[in-house]
C-alpha cells in the first residue's frame, strides 16, 4: 500500500448512490417511516433477448463493499456541498451502518426471469440507500459473466483468455476479468484481477514490439531470450508464414505458442497448424485473438486452435451489455406490495426459490413463491444467507470467495439440460415456475 | 478523506495494465531497445455503425490519473506473485514516472475515422505502459459522450437528466455521469460525480417511497413536507390520474414537476399535462423516465415533456458500449512504422489534424497527415499539448476540466453540418482527408 500510488481522488462507496436515496431517507425520516421493516428484492424481469440462462455474479464484490458503505467527513461534506442540508438526515448518515439481512442466490449461480438472486430485509432507511451499489455491482458483472459463460461453452474444452480491459472502464476491467473467470475463463491479462482476486494472468508482447525492433526476427529473439522459447510469439505483424518459420527458428520446435490476430482465422489456423508441423513444431499451440464472440469461437471448432483471446465482445456482454435486474421493495411490515403497472410486473412478498431436478439431476425448472414451498426429492434451495445483523456470514478473502463462486457456478451448469448451450436465439432453459 | 470510508482494497491504476505490456517491457529492457524513441498514436478505425461522429471523452480522467501511475511496494509484491519477477524490470518499475510528451485533440472535440485523439511520444518501456489505461479510459468514456451527445441532441433544449448508474459498473457509473454533462446533460443523480467533478445532482423518490406508505398521499405529503412543494412526484405508482390529483391536492398547483415512469410516454404526457391544467398546475413540468433512448426521446418530441431521465442506453452507449480505438506504435528513431494487415489498416508516422470550416465556419474536412498540414483559413489545429515532459500543461481540479471540456464540445458542435445531426444510420459527416 505504498502511498505514492495512491490513487486521486479517493473512494467513497457510499456515495456511489443515486441522490433519490437520500432523499427518500430525508423524508422517511421526517414523517416516522424509516423504520419500517422492509424487504428489498433484486431480480430481472426478463433476460436478454434469445438467451437461455443469466450467471449471477458480483454478490462478493458487493459484500467486500458493504462493509465500506459508510459516510464520513468526505461524503458529508459532499452532501452539504450538494444542497443536502438536511441535519436529520446527515446525522443518520453519520451514524449508518448497514444492521440487517441479506439473503440470495450463491454467487455463480444461473438465475432466470424473476429468481430472487438477493434480498434484503431492513428499517427502510438502511435498506433503500443500497439499491444503487447492489445494482451496479450486480447488473455489470452478471452481464459479463452470463456472455462469457456462452463463450466457455462455445469454446468446449478449449480454454478461453479475458483480454478486454482497454475496451471497457478502467475498474469495469478488473470486475470483468473476474466474472469471466468465475465462470470459466482460464486467465486475464489484467494485472490487477490477479492483485485483488488471484485471477491468473498471461500475456506476451503486442505489434508494437515488433515494430519497436529492426526486423521480426530481432523481436522473436529478444522475448525469447526473456521469457524462453516456452512463449507465445506474435506472427502476423507482416507476413504470417515468414513469421512463423521466423519464431520457430528463433525458439526452436519447442516453441510454446503463437499468435494469430488479423484475418480469415479457420483458413489461417489451419495453414498455421501445417507449416508448423511441417517445421516440427508438432507441439507448438496456437492462439486467436480478434473480435471474437462465442459466435466466431463457435465457428472455429473444427479449426486446429488451442485457445482464444476474447477482448470487447466480452466485457461488453456480447450484446447485452447490462443484465436488467432491478431492486424492489416487495415487503412492508409483513405486507406484500408491488407497484401496479402493466409493461413492468412486480409481484409482491418476500420470495422463496428452488431449483427443481429430475431424477437424473437435471434441472427442470425454477420454483419461485412468495409462500414457503414444499420440497419434493432433487430440489435445492437456491437462497442462502449472506449478511446477518449486518455482519457478513462467510467473510473469506476476495480471492477465496471467487474459487468458491467458480466452483458453485460449475456444479450448478452442469445439472442444466443439453439445450440450455445452444447458442441460438430461444426460450429460457428453465421454466421459472411460480407456486 | 474519513478513514472509516477507505474503500478496500487500495486502489492501484499502474496494474490496470494488460501483462503484455510487463513483458514487453521486460524483453526491451533485456535487449536495449527500451530507449527507443516512440510515438504511440490513439486512434478509431472506424466510428460505431451508421454513426455520424463521435465525441472524445476521458482526456481529464487520463491525466488525472496519470501521476499516480506508478509501482510501490503493492504493485511490485503483486507482480511477483504473479510471476513476473525480472529483477530489472521491478527495479525499473519502482523508478517509473512517465517523463514523456502527450499531445491530443481538447477533450469534448469530436473525432472521425483515423483523428489522431492522443498522441504519446516516449522511450518505448514508458509509452507502451500507458496503453490499457488510456485505451480503458478513453474507449469507455468516448463510447457514453458519443451517444449521449445524440440524446442531448434529439432532445432539442429540453434538459436530459442522466440516471444510470445501476446499469453499469459503480465506478463506471461515476464516468458516465462526468461524460453525460460534457456534452450537455443537465445533471445527474449519480453523488460521487458531483462530489468528483460537481456535475449537478437530482433526484427526489422511486416507487418504493410510495409503497412504505400507507397510501399515495401520505407519502406524497412527506415528500413535500421535506422537500417543498417545488419537488418532482412519482406519479405512476397505482394510477395516474389519481396519483396526479393528490400530487396537486398536496403541494399545490406550485407543485414542480411530475414523474411518468411507464406506460406509453406519448399518451400519458397529454393526458397529463390537460389535467395538469384542468387542476391549475398549469406550470407544473413533466419529466419522463423509462427505458429511453435517442430514438424514444426523438418520438416524445411532440408531446409536453419538460425534461428527460436517461438510464440504461446512456451508460451502455446506445448500442455502442465502446468506443473502439486503439493505441498503436506509428514511429520509432524518427521512421514510421504500421502493421501489415487487410483488416486493420494503420498508417505509419506522427499525425497532424486540423479541422477545415467553410466560410460560414461550417466544418468541411478533418484533414489529417504525417505531414505538417498547409494552412488555410478557417482551419483549427485539432492537435493541442497535454502533458511536456511527464508534467501536466494545465493542471487545472478535475471540475475545472469538465467544465472547459463542456465548453469545448459545445463550440466544436455547433460548427458541424446540419446533417450531423440525424439518428438515422449514415455516414460520418465529415470526410477524413489524408493528405
Amino acid at each position: 500500500m505504498a502511498a505514492d500510488t495512491g490513487h486521486a481522488p479517493p473512494p467513497a462507496p457510499g456515495l456511489f448512490t443515486d441522490r433519490y436515496e437520500l432523499t427518500m431517507v430525508a423524508a422517511a425520516l421526517a414523517d416516522g417511516t424509516a423504520d419500517r421493516d422492509c424487504v428489498f428484492e433484486v431480480f430481472a424481469r426478463r433476460l436478454p433477448f434469445g438467451r437461455r440462462y443469466g450467471v449471477l455474479a458480483g454478490t462478493g464484490r458487493l459484500l467486500e463493499a458493504l462493509p465500506h458503505f459508510r459516510f464520513g467527513d468526505t461524503e458529508l461534506t459532499a452532501l452539504r456541498e450538494q444542497g443536502l442540508t438536511d441535519e436529520r438526515l446527515l446525522d443518520w448518515l453519520a451514524g449508518y451502518r448497514f444492521s440487517g439481512d441479506i439473503a440470495g442466490y450463491a454467487e455463480g449461480d444461473l438465475y432466470f426471469p424473476g429468481s430472487p438472486v438477493l434480498t434484503v430485509r431492513a428499517p427502510f432507511a438502511e435498506g433503500v440507500l443500497l439499491e444503487t451499489l447492489a445494482l451496479s455491482v450486480l447488473n455489470h458483472d452478471s452481464a459479463i459473466a452470463s456472455a462469457a459463460a456462452r463463450m466457455v461453452a462455445a469454446a468446449c474444452e478449449r480454454p478461453c483468455i479475458e483480454m478486454g480491459s482497454r475496451r471497457t472502464h478502467e475498474e469495469a476491467a478488473v470486475a470483468a476479468a473476474r466474472a469471466a473467470h468465475m465462470v470459466g475463463f482460464a486467465s486475464s491479462s489484467n494485472l490487477e484481477a490477479g492483485r485483488r482476486y488471484g485471477v491468473p494472468t498471461t500475456g506476451t508482447s503486442a505489434h508494437a514490439f515488433t515494430l519497436l525492433h529492426d526486423d521480426e526476427r530481432s523481436a522473436f529473439q529478444a522475448q525469447v531470450d526473456t521469457l524462453g522459447p516456452g512463449t507465445t510469439l506474435l506472427v502476423d505483424t507482416y507476413d504470417i508464414d515468414d513469421g512463423i518459420r521466423a519464431a520457430v527458428e528463433v525458439a526452436g520446435p519447442g516453441l510454446g505458442a503463437i499468435r494469430l490476430d488479423s484475418g480469415d482465422l479457420p483458413t489461417l489456423a489451419t495453414h498455421a497448424r501445417e507449416l508448423l508441423d511441417s517445421l516440427g513444431a508438432t507441439r507448438t499451440r496456437i492462439i486467436v485473438t480478434s473480435d471474437l464472440d462465442e459466435y466466431a469461437i463457435s465457428g472455429l471448432m473444427a479449426a486446429p486452435v488451442d485457445g482464444y483471446g476474447v477482448g470487447t465482445s466480452l466485457v461488453t456482454g456480447s450484446g447485452a451489455p447490462t443484465a436488467g435486474m432491478v431492486y424492489k421493495l416487495v415487503e412492508r411490515d409483513g405486507v406484500p406490495v408491488a407497484k401496479k403497472s402493466k409493461d413492468k410486473v412486480s409481484v409482491g412478498g418476500r420470495k422463496h426459490a428452488v431449483r427443481r431436478h429430475d431424477a437424473d439431476g437435471i434441472a427442470v425448472a425454477e420454483v419461485v413463491s412468495s409462500d414457503p414451498i414444499a420440497p419434493r426429492d432433487g430440489d435445492r434451495d437456491l437462497v442462502v444467507p449472506l449478511v446477518q445483523a449486518g455482519v457478513v456470514c462467510d467473510d473469506v478473502t476476495p480471492a477465496e470467495a471467487l474459487r468458491r463462486a467458480r466452483a458453485h457456478h460449475e456444479q450448478a451448469r452442469r445439472a442444466l439440460p443439453q439445450e440450455a448451450w445452444a447458442l441460438s436465439r430461444g426460450e429460457c432453459a428453465l421454466e421459472t415456475v411460480n407456486v
